[in-house]
Protein backbone atom coordinates (compact mmCIF):
# COMPACT_ATOMS: atom_id res chain seq x y z
CA UNK A 1 0.00 0.00 0.00
CA UNK A 2 1.25 3.28 -0.86
CA UNK A 3 1.54 5.94 1.68
CA UNK A 4 0.99 10.36 1.25
CA UNK A 5 3.66 12.81 1.38
CA UNK A 6 2.70 16.11 2.42
CA UNK A 7 5.21 19.23 1.10
CA UNK A 8 3.87 21.88 3.51
CA UNK A 9 4.97 25.37 3.54
CA UNK A 10 5.14 27.19 6.63
CA UNK A 11 5.54 30.17 5.31
CA UNK A 12 8.30 32.73 6.63
CA UNK A 13 9.61 33.75 10.14
CA UNK A 14 7.51 32.57 12.84
CA UNK A 15 4.33 31.08 13.19
CA UNK A 16 2.18 33.85 12.62
CA UNK A 17 1.76 32.57 8.83
CA UNK A 18 0.99 28.84 9.88
CA UNK A 19 -1.91 27.95 8.06
CA UNK A 20 -4.25 26.10 9.45
CA UNK A 21 -4.10 23.68 6.73
CA UNK A 22 -0.52 23.20 7.37
CA UNK A 23 -0.94 23.00 11.18
CA UNK A 24 -3.28 19.63 10.84
CA UNK A 25 -0.62 18.48 8.04
CA UNK A 26 2.23 18.51 10.39
CA UNK A 27 -0.03 17.14 12.77
CA UNK A 28 -0.96 13.89 10.58
CA UNK A 29 2.40 13.01 9.47
CA UNK A 30 4.04 10.09 11.01
CA UNK A 31 7.97 11.47 10.30
CA UNK A 32 9.03 15.04 9.15
CA UNK A 33 12.30 15.70 6.82
CA UNK A 34 12.97 18.93 5.66
CA UNK A 35 16.21 21.40 6.30
CA UNK A 36 17.27 21.33 9.70
CA UNK A 37 16.30 25.48 10.97
CA UNK A 38 12.57 24.36 8.78
CA UNK A 39 12.38 21.70 11.45
CA UNK A 40 13.36 23.46 14.05
CA UNK A 41 10.12 25.81 13.65
CA UNK A 42 8.00 22.67 13.87
CA UNK A 43 7.53 21.56 17.70
CA UNK A 44 8.30 17.93 18.63
CA UNK A 45 5.51 15.52 18.92
CA UNK A 46 6.15 11.68 20.54
CA UNK A 47 5.99 9.34 18.24
CA UNK A 48 6.74 11.44 15.55
CA UNK A 49 10.88 11.13 14.38
CA UNK A 50 12.31 13.75 11.93
CA UNK A 51 15.35 13.97 9.63
CA UNK A 52 16.79 16.93 9.19
CA UNK A 53 19.38 17.75 6.31
CA UNK A 54 21.19 20.17 4.81
CA UNK A 55 20.32 23.37 2.48
CA UNK A 56 21.82 21.53 -0.63
CA UNK A 57 20.65 17.99 -0.06
CA UNK A 58 17.14 18.72 -1.98
CA UNK A 59 17.48 15.39 -3.77
CA UNK A 60 18.56 12.98 -0.97
CA UNK A 61 16.15 14.35 0.95
CA UNK A 62 13.16 13.97 -1.34
CA UNK A 63 13.93 10.60 -2.26
CA UNK A 64 14.39 9.33 1.39
CA UNK A 65 11.14 10.82 2.03
CA UNK A 66 9.78 9.07 -0.84
CA UNK A 67 10.98 5.36 -0.27
CA UNK A 68 9.64 5.90 3.49
CA UNK A 69 5.82 7.39 1.83
CA UNK A 70 6.10 4.42 -0.67
CA UNK A 71 6.27 1.82 2.21
CA UNK A 72 2.62 3.20 3.11
CA UNK A 73 3.84 6.23 5.79
CA UNK A 74 2.52 9.25 6.13
CA UNK A 75 5.75 11.32 5.43
CA UNK A 76 5.86 15.08 5.63
CA UNK A 77 8.59 17.59 4.10
CA UNK A 78 8.33 20.63 5.59
CA UNK A 79 9.46 23.90 3.35
CA UNK A 80 10.25 27.77 4.20
CA UNK A 81 7.66 29.66 2.84
CA UNK A 82 5.53 28.12 -0.03
CA UNK A 83 7.00 24.64 -0.83
CA UNK A 84 5.90 25.31 -4.97
CA UNK A 85 8.13 28.82 -5.25
CA UNK A 86 11.97 27.48 -5.91
CA UNK A 87 11.56 24.51 -3.35
CA UNK A 88 10.72 21.80 -2.32
CA UNK A 89 7.70 20.56 -4.76
CA UNK A 90 9.55 20.68 -7.73
CA UNK A 91 12.58 18.61 -5.96
CA UNK A 92 10.04 15.86 -5.35
CA UNK A 93 8.47 16.11 -8.60
CA UNK A 94 12.02 15.76 -10.19
CA UNK A 95 12.95 12.45 -8.00
CA UNK A 96 8.94 11.16 -8.93
CA UNK A 97 9.90 11.39 -12.36
CA UNK A 98 13.24 9.85 -12.92
CA UNK A 99 12.55 7.62 -9.70
CA UNK A 100 10.82 3.92 -9.45
CA UNK A 101 7.10 3.31 -10.82
CA UNK A 102 6.31 2.74 -6.99
CA UNK A 103 7.03 6.60 -6.64
CA UNK A 104 4.25 7.38 -8.83
CA UNK A 105 1.63 5.99 -6.59
CA UNK A 106 2.35 7.99 -3.86
CA UNK A 107 -0.41 10.52 -2.84
CA UNK A 108 1.62 13.79 -3.06
CA UNK A 109 -0.02 16.77 -1.51
CA UNK A 110 1.32 20.13 -1.46
CA UNK A 111 0.17 22.40 1.26
CA UNK A 112 0.69 25.96 0.29
CA UNK A 113 2.67 28.63 2.20
CA UNK A 114 2.58 32.27 2.15
CA UNK A 115 5.97 32.52 0.06
CA UNK A 116 9.13 35.74 0.90
CA UNK A 117 7.92 37.98 -1.73
CA UNK A 118 4.31 38.41 -0.48
CA UNK A 119 5.31 38.80 3.00
CA UNK A 120 8.09 41.77 2.13
CA UNK A 121 5.87 43.38 -0.18
CA UNK A 122 3.11 43.71 2.48
CA UNK A 123 6.01 45.75 5.21
CA UNK A 124 6.48 48.06 2.46
CA UNK A 125 2.63 48.59 0.83
CA UNK A 126 1.89 47.44 -2.39
CA UNK A 127 4.79 46.81 -4.99
CA UNK A 128 4.13 43.77 -6.42
CA UNK A 129 -0.02 45.60 -7.12
CA UNK A 130 0.47 45.00 -10.87
CA UNK A 131 2.23 42.68 -13.25
CA UNK A 132 5.34 40.84 -11.98
CA UNK A 133 7.74 37.83 -11.97
CA UNK A 134 10.09 36.34 -9.62
CA UNK A 135 13.50 35.33 -10.79
CA UNK A 136 15.93 32.69 -8.94
CA UNK A 137 19.82 34.58 -9.13
CA UNK A 138 21.17 31.10 -8.52
CA UNK A 139 23.27 29.63 -11.30
CA UNK A 140 23.62 26.54 -10.15
CA UNK A 141 20.99 25.09 -12.01
CA UNK A 142 20.83 27.36 -15.30
CA UNK A 143 23.41 28.68 -16.92
CA UNK A 144 23.79 32.89 -16.05
CA UNK A 145 23.24 33.95 -19.98
CA UNK A 146 19.50 32.26 -18.99
CA UNK A 147 19.31 34.47 -16.13
CA UNK A 148 20.31 37.72 -18.11
CA UNK A 149 17.92 36.69 -20.44
CA UNK A 150 14.98 37.18 -18.28
CA UNK A 151 16.17 39.93 -16.84
CA UNK A 152 16.04 41.65 -19.62
CA UNK A 153 12.96 40.39 -20.74
CA UNK A 154 11.26 41.19 -17.44
CA UNK A 155 12.54 44.57 -16.97
CA UNK A 156 12.01 45.90 -20.79
CA UNK A 157 8.24 44.02 -20.12
CA UNK A 158 7.29 46.54 -17.24
CA UNK A 159 7.25 44.05 -14.44
CA UNK A 160 8.11 44.23 -10.94
CA UNK A 161 10.66 41.66 -10.37
CA UNK A 162 11.17 39.61 -7.49
CA UNK A 163 14.45 37.54 -6.42
CA UNK A 164 15.08 35.10 -5.04
CA UNK A 165 18.32 33.23 -4.07
CA UNK A 166 20.11 36.49 -4.55
CA UNK A 167 23.19 35.78 -2.80
CA UNK A 168 25.46 32.74 -1.53
CA UNK A 169 29.43 32.42 -0.31
CA UNK A 170 29.37 30.64 -3.91
CA UNK A 171 27.58 33.17 -5.70
CA UNK A 172 29.05 36.37 -4.48
CA UNK A 173 28.89 38.54 -7.63
CA UNK A 174 25.33 37.70 -9.51
CA UNK A 175 22.76 39.74 -7.73
CA UNK A 176 25.70 42.72 -8.73
CA UNK A 177 25.56 41.54 -12.24
CA UNK A 178 21.47 41.98 -12.19
CA UNK A 179 21.30 45.39 -10.98
CA UNK A 180 23.90 46.65 -13.63
CA UNK A 181 22.02 44.51 -15.86
CA UNK A 182 18.63 46.12 -14.77
CA UNK A 183 20.00 49.46 -15.00
CA UNK A 184 20.29 49.38 -18.82
CA UNK A 185 16.22 49.43 -18.84
CA UNK A 186 15.25 50.83 -15.22
CA UNK A 187 15.99 54.48 -14.18
CA UNK A 188 18.71 54.85 -11.07
CA UNK A 189 15.84 55.92 -9.02
CA UNK A 190 14.01 52.92 -9.33
CA UNK A 191 12.57 52.00 -6.00
CA UNK A 192 14.38 48.59 -4.81
CA UNK A 193 13.31 46.92 -1.38
CA UNK A 194 15.33 44.37 0.48
CA UNK A 195 13.56 42.23 2.92
CA UNK A 196 15.43 40.27 4.94
CA UNK A 197 14.13 37.14 7.72
CA UNK A 198 10.26 38.84 7.63
CA UNK A 199 8.98 37.51 10.71
CA UNK A 200 11.37 36.89 12.54
CA UNK A 201 13.24 38.98 15.89
CA UNK A 202 16.28 39.96 13.46
CA UNK A 203 13.54 41.21 10.14
CA UNK A 204 15.01 43.84 8.69
CA UNK A 205 13.47 45.77 5.41
CA UNK A 206 15.56 48.75 3.36
CA UNK A 207 14.13 50.67 1.28
CA UNK A 208 16.92 52.77 -1.62
CA UNK A 209 16.52 52.89 -5.34
CA UNK A 210 18.43 50.97 -8.07
CA UNK A 211 21.42 53.28 -8.60
CA UNK A 212 22.32 52.79 -4.59
CA UNK A 213 21.44 49.18 -4.14
CA UNK A 214 24.38 47.25 -2.80
CA UNK A 215 24.84 43.95 -3.32
CA UNK A 216 26.54 43.33 -0.14
CA UNK A 217 23.28 44.38 1.95
CA UNK A 218 22.08 40.95 1.07
CA UNK A 219 22.54 37.28 2.05
CA UNK A 220 20.72 34.27 1.28
CA UNK A 221 17.51 34.69 3.80
CA UNK A 222 17.05 38.31 2.35
CA UNK A 223 13.98 38.72 -0.71
CA UNK A 224 14.88 41.35 -3.35
CA UNK A 225 11.92 43.54 -5.06
CA UNK A 226 12.93 45.73 -7.96
CA UNK A 227 10.24 48.14 -8.89
CA UNK A 228 8.92 48.70 -12.73
CA UNK A 229 8.54 51.78 -14.18
CA UNK A 230 5.27 52.50 -12.81
CA UNK A 231 6.38 51.51 -8.99
CA UNK A 232 6.90 54.69 -6.83
CA UNK A 233 7.09 56.13 -2.82
CA UNK A 234 4.52 58.16 -0.87
CA UNK A 235 6.26 60.09 1.31
CA UNK A 236 4.74 59.83 5.23
CA UNK A 237 6.01 62.14 7.75
CA UNK A 238 7.57 60.29 10.68
CA UNK A 239 6.90 57.02 8.82
CA UNK A 240 8.80 54.94 6.30
CA UNK A 241 7.29 55.52 2.43
CA UNK A 242 4.83 53.41 1.16
CA UNK A 243 6.11 51.88 -2.04
CA UNK A 244 3.28 51.10 -4.69
CA UNK A 245 2.99 49.69 -8.36
CA UNK A 246 -0.25 51.25 -9.24
CA UNK A 247 -2.65 49.45 -11.51
CA UNK A 248 -3.01 51.80 -14.09
CA UNK A 249 -0.36 50.95 -16.65
CA UNK A 250 -0.44 54.26 -19.55
CA UNK A 251 2.79 52.26 -21.19
CA UNK A 252 5.47 50.39 -21.17
CA UNK A 253 8.09 52.63 -20.95
CA UNK A 254 11.24 50.51 -20.61
CA UNK B 1 -5.16 61.21 16.39
CA UNK B 2 -4.86 58.83 13.30
CA UNK B 3 -5.53 55.35 13.51
CA UNK B 4 -4.94 51.81 11.66
CA UNK B 5 -6.32 50.80 8.39
CA UNK B 6 -5.38 46.87 8.35
CA UNK B 7 -5.69 45.23 4.31
CA UNK B 8 -6.10 41.79 5.06
CA UNK B 9 -5.83 38.75 2.90
CA UNK B 10 -7.95 35.81 3.58
CA UNK B 11 -5.99 33.26 1.59
CA UNK B 12 -8.40 31.32 -1.50
CA UNK B 13 -11.48 29.28 -0.74
CA UNK B 14 -12.33 28.36 3.05
CA UNK B 15 -10.25 29.40 6.63
CA UNK B 16 -7.89 26.42 5.65
CA UNK B 17 -5.61 29.38 4.34
CA UNK B 18 -6.55 31.93 6.95
CA UNK B 19 -3.23 32.79 8.98
CA UNK B 20 -3.08 33.37 12.46
CA UNK B 21 -2.11 36.90 11.58
CA UNK B 22 -4.99 37.48 9.27
CA UNK B 23 -7.39 35.91 12.24
CA UNK B 24 -5.87 38.30 14.81
CA UNK B 25 -6.40 41.16 13.10
CA UNK B 26 -9.95 40.45 11.92
CA UNK B 27 -10.58 40.26 15.80
CA UNK B 28 -8.94 43.66 16.36
CA UNK B 29 -11.03 45.70 13.63
CA UNK B 30 -13.21 48.22 15.19
CA UNK B 31 -15.25 47.72 11.55
CA UNK B 32 -14.64 46.03 8.29
CA UNK B 33 -15.07 47.09 4.75
CA UNK B 34 -14.45 44.80 1.57
CA UNK B 35 -16.24 43.44 -0.59
CA UNK B 36 -19.53 41.71 0.03
CA UNK B 37 -18.45 37.93 -0.80
CA UNK B 38 -15.04 38.39 0.78
CA UNK B 39 -16.71 39.68 3.88
CA UNK B 40 -19.26 36.52 4.26
CA UNK B 41 -16.49 34.34 5.02
CA UNK B 42 -15.82 36.16 8.50
CA UNK B 43 -17.65 35.66 10.91
CA UNK B 44 -19.65 38.35 12.13
CA UNK B 45 -18.97 39.97 15.70
CA UNK B 46 -20.96 41.98 18.64
CA UNK B 47 -20.05 45.73 17.90
CA UNK B 48 -18.29 45.18 14.65
CA UNK B 49 -19.92 46.79 12.10
CA UNK B 50 -19.00 45.37 8.13
CA UNK B 51 -19.60 47.77 5.36
CA UNK B 52 -19.92 45.56 2.04
CA UNK B 53 -19.19 47.03 -1.63
CA UNK B 54 -19.11 45.70 -4.68
CA UNK B 55 -16.33 44.92 -6.31
CA UNK B 56 -15.57 47.80 -8.94
CA UNK B 57 -15.59 50.29 -5.87
CA UNK B 58 -12.20 49.51 -5.26
CA UNK B 59 -11.30 53.18 -5.28
CA UNK B 60 -14.78 54.60 -2.95
CA UNK B 61 -14.05 51.43 -0.22
CA UNK B 62 -10.64 52.45 0.33
CA UNK B 63 -11.71 56.06 0.90
CA UNK B 64 -14.39 55.28 3.32
CA UNK B 65 -11.88 52.89 4.71
CA UNK B 66 -9.06 55.71 4.94
CA UNK B 67 -11.54 58.60 6.44
CA UNK B 68 -12.90 56.38 9.47
CA UNK B 69 -9.65 55.21 9.99
CA UNK B 70 -8.06 58.77 10.29
CA UNK B 71 -10.79 59.53 12.59
CA UNK B 72 -8.76 57.43 15.05
CA UNK B 73 -10.74 53.82 14.34
CA UNK B 74 -8.45 50.49 13.70
CA UNK B 75 -10.31 49.73 10.24
CA UNK B 76 -9.81 46.64 8.56
CA UNK B 77 -10.45 45.84 4.86
CA UNK B 78 -10.73 42.38 3.70
CA UNK B 79 -9.30 41.00 0.17
CA UNK B 80 -9.66 37.74 -0.75
CA UNK B 81 -6.07 36.31 -1.84
CA UNK B 82 -3.30 38.31 -0.88
CA UNK B 83 -4.22 41.83 -0.90
CA UNK B 84 -0.88 42.93 -2.43
CA UNK B 85 -1.74 41.18 -5.59
CA UNK B 86 -4.33 42.82 -7.64
CA UNK B 87 -6.16 43.59 -4.76
CA UNK B 88 -6.93 46.38 -1.75
CA UNK B 89 -3.47 46.89 -0.41
CA UNK B 90 -2.68 49.35 -4.07
CA UNK B 91 -6.09 50.65 -4.31
CA UNK B 92 -5.37 51.98 -1.15
CA UNK B 93 -2.00 53.50 -1.65
CA UNK B 94 -3.86 55.02 -4.60
CA UNK B 95 -5.77 56.57 -2.62
CA UNK B 96 -3.70 57.97 -0.03
CA UNK B 97 -1.44 59.18 -2.91
CA UNK B 98 -4.38 61.29 -3.82
CA UNK B 99 -6.04 62.12 -0.91
CA UNK B 100 -5.52 64.68 2.09
CA UNK B 101 -2.65 64.85 4.08
CA UNK B 102 -3.90 63.64 7.20
CA UNK B 103 -4.54 60.14 5.33
CA UNK B 104 -0.57 59.66 5.51
CA UNK B 105 -0.69 59.69 8.99
CA UNK B 106 -3.11 56.46 9.35
CA UNK B 107 -1.07 53.56 9.89
CA UNK B 108 -1.07 51.29 7.22
CA UNK B 109 -0.65 47.49 7.81
CA UNK B 110 -1.05 45.10 5.27
CA UNK B 111 -1.23 41.30 6.23
CA UNK B 112 -0.37 38.32 3.18
CA UNK B 113 -2.62 36.01 2.39
CA UNK B 114 -2.20 32.98 -0.22
CA UNK B 115 -2.55 34.23 -3.11
CA UNK B 116 -4.60 32.03 -6.27
CA UNK B 117 -1.71 31.15 -8.19
CA UNK B 118 -0.24 29.43 -5.52
CA UNK B 119 -3.08 27.65 -4.62
CA UNK B 120 -3.64 26.68 -8.09
CA UNK B 121 -0.35 25.57 -8.49
CA UNK B 122 0.02 22.97 -5.41
CA UNK B 123 -3.43 21.56 -6.78
CA UNK B 124 -1.41 20.29 -9.55
CA UNK B 125 2.32 19.55 -8.16
CA UNK B 126 5.28 22.08 -8.68
CA UNK B 127 4.31 24.08 -11.85
CA UNK B 128 6.08 27.24 -10.78
CA UNK B 129 9.03 25.38 -9.37
CA UNK B 130 11.10 27.69 -11.48
CA UNK B 131 11.08 31.26 -12.72
CA UNK B 132 7.71 32.83 -13.28
CA UNK B 133 5.47 35.75 -13.94
CA UNK B 134 1.65 37.16 -13.08
CA UNK B 135 -0.30 39.10 -15.26
CA UNK B 136 -3.55 40.53 -14.66
CA UNK B 137 -5.82 40.42 -18.36
CA UNK B 138 -7.57 43.01 -17.02
CA UNK B 139 -7.68 46.17 -19.63
CA UNK B 140 -9.71 48.12 -17.55
CA UNK B 141 -6.89 50.06 -16.51
CA UNK B 142 -3.99 49.51 -18.79
CA UNK B 143 -4.11 49.40 -22.89
CA UNK B 144 -4.04 46.14 -24.39
CA UNK B 145 -0.96 46.83 -26.31
CA UNK B 146 0.59 46.81 -22.98
CA UNK B 147 -0.88 43.10 -22.08
CA UNK B 148 0.58 41.83 -25.55
CA UNK B 149 3.86 43.24 -24.95
CA UNK B 150 3.97 41.53 -21.83
CA UNK B 151 3.11 38.33 -22.52
CA UNK B 152 5.66 38.35 -25.52
CA UNK B 153 8.06 39.02 -22.95
CA UNK B 154 7.04 36.78 -20.36
CA UNK B 155 6.65 33.51 -23.26
CA UNK B 156 10.33 34.46 -25.01
CA UNK B 157 11.84 34.76 -21.30
CA UNK B 158 11.18 31.29 -20.44
CA UNK B 159 8.90 32.15 -17.36
CA UNK B 160 5.78 30.20 -16.22
CA UNK B 161 3.04 32.54 -16.66
CA UNK B 162 -0.32 32.75 -14.27
CA UNK B 163 -3.19 34.98 -15.48
CA UNK B 164 -5.48 36.84 -13.06
CA UNK B 165 -8.64 38.44 -14.13
CA UNK B 166 -8.48 36.25 -16.92
CA UNK B 167 -12.16 36.79 -17.69
CA UNK B 168 -15.34 38.47 -17.67
CA UNK B 169 -18.76 39.69 -18.89
CA UNK B 170 -17.29 43.23 -20.07
CA UNK B 171 -13.91 41.64 -21.47
CA UNK B 172 -14.95 38.51 -23.17
CA UNK B 173 -12.18 38.38 -25.52
CA UNK B 174 -8.97 38.88 -23.99
CA UNK B 175 -8.12 35.61 -23.12
CA UNK B 176 -8.49 33.95 -25.92
CA UNK B 177 -6.33 36.65 -27.57
CA UNK B 178 -4.05 36.11 -24.94
CA UNK B 179 -3.58 32.16 -25.66
CA UNK B 180 -3.63 32.64 -29.76
CA UNK B 181 -0.85 35.27 -28.73
CA UNK B 182 1.08 32.59 -26.40
CA UNK B 183 1.25 30.26 -29.33
CA UNK B 184 3.51 32.57 -31.32
CA UNK B 185 6.11 31.48 -28.89
CA UNK B 186 5.21 28.49 -27.20
CA UNK B 187 4.34 25.09 -28.32
CA UNK B 188 0.96 23.85 -29.07
CA UNK B 189 1.92 21.56 -26.19
CA UNK B 190 2.39 23.30 -23.54
CA UNK B 191 0.71 22.58 -20.36
CA UNK B 192 -2.25 25.08 -19.13
CA UNK B 193 -3.99 24.01 -15.75
CA UNK B 194 -7.46 26.03 -14.95
CA UNK B 195 -7.76 26.50 -11.17
CA UNK B 196 -11.07 27.65 -10.41
CA UNK B 197 -12.59 28.39 -6.61
CA UNK B 198 -9.57 26.63 -4.83
CA UNK B 199 -10.77 25.69 -1.64
CA UNK B 200 -14.60 25.98 -2.06
CA UNK B 201 -17.09 23.20 -2.48
CA UNK B 202 -17.29 24.02 -5.84
CA UNK B 203 -13.21 23.48 -6.69
CA UNK B 204 -12.42 22.50 -10.11
CA UNK B 205 -8.87 22.02 -11.69
CA UNK B 206 -8.47 21.42 -15.55
CA UNK B 207 -4.89 20.39 -16.91
CA UNK B 208 -4.98 20.55 -20.75
CA UNK B 209 -2.70 22.37 -23.39
CA UNK B 210 -2.66 25.61 -24.89
CA UNK B 211 -3.81 24.40 -28.60
CA UNK B 212 -6.64 22.90 -26.67
CA UNK B 213 -7.36 25.89 -24.17
CA UNK B 214 -10.73 27.41 -24.11
CA UNK B 215 -11.05 30.70 -22.94
CA UNK B 216 -15.05 29.95 -22.45
CA UNK B 217 -14.01 27.48 -19.85
CA UNK B 218 -12.75 30.60 -17.75
CA UNK B 219 -14.19 32.57 -15.53
CA UNK B 220 -13.37 35.38 -13.12
CA UNK B 221 -13.22 33.24 -10.39
CA UNK B 222 -11.01 31.11 -12.43
CA UNK B 223 -6.71 31.83 -12.21
CA UNK B 224 -5.13 29.90 -15.38
CA UNK B 225 -1.36 28.38 -15.14
CA UNK B 226 0.73 28.61 -19.04
CA UNK B 227 4.06 26.43 -18.68
CA UNK B 228 7.13 27.58 -19.67
CA UNK B 229 9.08 25.50 -22.55
CA UNK B 230 10.53 22.98 -19.71
CA UNK B 231 7.06 22.67 -17.73
CA UNK B 232 5.95 19.45 -18.26
CA UNK B 233 3.54 15.90 -17.00
CA UNK B 234 4.41 13.30 -14.77
CA UNK B 235 1.86 10.16 -16.06
CA UNK B 236 0.15 8.26 -13.25
CA UNK B 237 -2.06 5.73 -12.86
CA UNK B 238 -5.28 6.29 -11.18
CA UNK B 239 -4.14 9.64 -10.36
CA UNK B 240 -4.26 12.41 -12.71
CA UNK B 241 -0.85 13.47 -13.70
CA UNK B 242 1.61 16.08 -12.03
CA UNK B 243 2.38 19.08 -13.38
CA UNK B 244 5.83 20.86 -12.40
CA UNK B 245 8.55 23.01 -13.83
CA UNK B 246 11.73 21.59 -12.94
CA UNK B 247 14.57 23.01 -11.65
CA UNK B 248 17.23 22.70 -14.32
CA UNK B 249 17.10 25.10 -17.20
CA UNK B 250 19.16 24.23 -20.02
CA UNK B 251 18.17 26.91 -22.22
CA UNK B 252 16.40 29.19 -23.37
CA UNK B 253 13.91 28.04 -26.01
CA UNK B 254 11.92 30.40 -27.13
Amino acid sequence: MSGRLSIIGLGPGDDRYLTPEARDALEAADALYGYGPYLDRVPEREGQPRYPSGNREERKRSEAALRHAADGAQVAIVSGGDPGVFAMAAAVCGEIERGPETWRAVDVVVVPGITAMLAVAARVGAPLGHDFCAISLSDNLKPWPVIEKRLDAAASGGFVIAFYNPISVARPWQLGEAFARLLRHLAPSTPVVFGRAIGRADEAVTITTLDQAAATKADMATLILVGSPQTRLIAREGRAPLVYTPREAAEVTA
